[in-house]
C-alpha cells in the first residue's frame, strides 16, 4: 500500500500526483439522491462495493439506509465484514471448496448470501456451512439477457431453487436478475426495454418458485444506467448500483430520458488529479497520469471543467493532451482533473481516496479492498 | 497489499485464483536470452521497473548484468533503492520541488539520474540537490518521433544540456531517446525504419554536444519491439527494455524479422491463472478473472495452450469465454492461463508474483512497487 498522497487541510493544489480525488459535496448528494430515490420507490438499497472497493465508502451508504454490501468477490467480503459490514451478497458464483469455506467463516460474523447457477455449486457451500455451523443463503441467478451466468428463467431456475432449499446449511432467499450489458446501453429507449423483457423472465421464475413455496426475499438487480425501471417494476426490491456515487466518462455518454445523449442523473465526484510536468509543444503537453492511474477500456479520460483540453496516446504512466486550436496551452506544473472512463478498475488503481471540500483535504479513506479479486 | 495465493510448494491446479503466475523457466530464459543479446552487442542494460514493479525481479536482472534499473516515477526510485537497487535512472520528467526533493533524498544511497526538457525541471533538481548536498545526474531528452516528451534534436537539446552541466549540484549525463511508438509498430521493417531515422536525431545531438566538450555517458533508449535497432547502432550505449521478461499479445502480435505476424523473440512467461466459476452453455463459460486481473485496452487476453477458447465480454471481475464449435465445453472449476494484452499495466494490478515450475510454487515475489505512480 502506498503512503496517501496529501494531509488532511493540504490545498488542493499541493495534493501530490497522481491521486485519486472525490469531491464530497457532489459524492454526498449522489448517495443521499440514489437513497431517496429508493426510498421513494419501496425498494431496499444494496450498493456495489466492486465499485468503491472500501470499507469507508460502504458505510457511508449503509448510514444512508443500505441494508448492506454487494461484492463480486469473497475477498472483498472479508474486507467489509471485517470493517464492520454486517449484511453481504456476493452477487455472482464462486467456486471451489475453499471459496465457500470462506464464506461460510464469514458467516460467524454477518449475514452471507451469494449466488448459483450449478448443482455443484450448492453441494460445495451446503459443505461449507455444515462444517462452520452457519446458515448461508443463496439466489438463483437467472439469464435474463446478459449472457454471463445464471440459469435460465422458469424451470431450471425453479429446480435449482429448490436445491438450494433442500441442502443442509443453505437457505433459499431469492432471485439474482441482474443485466449489465442494458446498464450502457446507448439509449434509454433501449434501456427500457431490456429491463421489461428481464422482468417478464423475473416474473415467470418468482411465480413458479410461489407455486412449490419458495418466496423470494430478495430480488436483486439493477445498476445506475437502468436503475428507475427496475425500481418501478413491483418485482426487483434491492437494488445492486455501484457507479451512481461516481460516475464516469462511459455513463455521462449514454441518453438521457429526453433523448439527449449526456446522461446527468448523477454528478461527477471522482477525478484523477495530474500534473503537467512536460510542455514540449503549444498543441501539446504530457500530464503524469495514465494506465496506472485509470483504467483505459473505455478511451481516454475527460478533463474537467477545462474545454479544449483531449487526453490522447496514454503510456503506462503519462499521457498526451492535445490543446485544441483558440485554447491557450497550459503551463508546467499546472493541474487538471481527469474524469476517468470507467470508475470502477480505475478505483482499484488506487491505495486511497482524497476527499476535498472548499479547496483543501477533507477525508483520506483507504482503499481497503483494492486489489480483493480472490 | 492482499495475501499471496498460495504458499511455496502449493501444486499449482491448488492455487487459488485469480493469480498472476510466472513460468520460472520462461522467465530465465528470457532474462539470460537479452543479457547475452546486450553483452554480445557491447552495450549496457538497464531494464525498465515499470513493467515489473518489484525489486525481485530488479535485483535478478541486475544479477544478470544490467547496469541499474529505469522507471517513470520518483515513487518507484524509492521502492527500488530501499530494496538494494543502486544506479537508477528516471526515464521521464517530474515536476515541483518536492519530486525532486525526494530523488535528492534518495541521492544519499543511490546512483540516481532524471530526464529533462525545460529549464524550470532543471532548476528545480538543481536547488534539491544542493539543499541535500548530493549530485544529481541529468539527461536531456529528445523528441525522435514519439511526440510525447522531449526537447528538439540538435540546437534546443545542446541549450538545455549545456544548462543541465552548468546547474550547481547536477551532472551532465547523456541523452534519453526512447522510441516508444515505434516498438509496436506492426511490421518488422516500419520498426527499422522508425529507430534508423531516430539515430540520425541522437548523432546529430551526440555530435554537437561533443562540439562544447560534453560527452555522453548514457545514450539511453529501446524496448523490446526495436531493441536489436538501438544496439546496433554504435548511438545508444544502454538498453531500457522492460516487457522481454515476460511479453503479452501486443508484442507478440507485431510483426518478426521474416515478414510473419508472429513475435516471437522472447517467450510467454507471464499469465493470469484464472478458474472457470459458472458454465452456463455448451458455447460459453465464465472465468473469475476480468477488468482487476488484467489491463484490457489491448482487448481480451488468449488463452494458453488450449485452442478453440476466446475470452470475450470481460466484467470487472469476470469474463465470458466463448467455445467454438469443435471444442469441448471446459468444466466447471477448470483453470486457464490467460495470456494478458499488456504485462506493464496487468502486472500493477496484483500484489504478488506466483512463480512456478514444474508443477508447483517455487516463489513468491512482492509487486513491491505496485501503485507507486507519484
Amino acid at each position: 500500500m502506498q503512503l496517501p498522497p496529501a494531509d488532511i487541510g493540504t490545498p488542493v493544489d499541493d495534493i501530490d500526483t497522481p491521486a485519486l480525488v472525490v469531491d464530497l459535496d457532489a459524492f454526498e448528494r449522489n448517495l443521499a439522491k440514489m437513497a431517496k430515490l429508493a426510498r421513494d420507490a419501496g425498494v431496499r438499497m444494496r450498493p456495489h462495493a466492486k465499485t468503491h472497493k472500501s470499507t469507508s465508502v460502504a458505510l457511508q451508504q449503509i448510514a444512508h439506509g443500505a441494508v448492506g454490501q454487494c461484492v463480486q468477490k469473497v475477498g472483498e467480503a472479508e474486507v467489509l465484514v471485517a470493517g464492520g459490514v454486517r449484511d453481504v451478497l456476493v452477487s455472482n458464483e464462486v467456486f471451489g471448496q475453499q471459496k465457500f469455506n470462506r464464506l461460510a467463516a464469514l458467516g460467524q460474523r454477518a449475514r452471507m448470501a451469494v449466488c448459483f447457477d450449478s448443482p455443484e455449486q450448492v453441494a460445495q457451500a451446503s459443505k461449507a456451512a455444515k462444517d462452520y455451523g452457519v446458515t448461508l443463503g443463496g439466489l438463483v441467478e437467472i439469464e435474463i439477457g446478459m449472457q454471463r451466468c445464471g440459469v435460465m428463467p422458469g424451470a431450471p431456475a425453479i429446480e435449482l431453487a429448490r436445491r438450494i432449499a433442500e441442502a443442509p446449511g443453505l437457505e433459499f432467499r431469492g432471485i439474482q436478475a441482474y443485466h449489465g450489458t442494458a446498464q450502457h446501453m446507448p439509449t434509454h429507449a433501449e434501456r427500457v426495454a431490456a429491463i421489461r423483457q428481464a422482468g417478464e423472465a423475473v416474473r415467470q421464475t418468482r411465480d413458479g418458485l410461489a407455486k412449490i413455496g419458495l418466496a423470494c426475499e430478495i430480488v436483486g438487480g439493477a445498476g445506475s444506467g437502468t436503475f428507475r425501471q427496475e425500481a418501478a417494476s413491483g418485482l426487483w426490491n434491492e437494488l445492486q448500483v455501484g457507479s451512481y456515487a461516481f460516475m464516469d466518462t462511459d455513463y455521462a455518454s449514454i441518453g438521457d430520458e429526453k433523448g439527449g445523449n449526456r446522461y446527468t442523473e448523477f454528478e461527477h465526484s471522482l477525478f484523477v488529479l495530474a500534473t503537467i510536468m512536460s510542455a514540449p509543444a503549444a498543441d501539446r503537453v504530457v500530464v503524469d497520469a495514465g494506465l496506472k492511474s485509470y483504467s483505459m477500456e473505455k478511451g481516454p479520460p475527460w478533463v474537467h471543467g477545462r474545454a479544449g483540453l483531449e487526453p490522447y496516446g496514454v503510456s503506462d504512466e503519462h499521457a498526451r493532451v492535445r490543446v485544441l486550436k483558440g485554447t491557450s496551452t497550459p503551463k508546467l506544473g499546472e493541474k487538471l482533473m481527469l474524469i476517468p472512463g470507467h470508475c470502477d478498475p480505475t478505483i482499484n488503481l488506487h491505495d486511497w481516496y482524497v476527499g476535498i471540500r472548499r479547496g483543501r483535504v477533507e477525508a483520506l479513506w483507504p482503499i481497503s479492498a483494492r486489489g480483493a479479486s480472490r
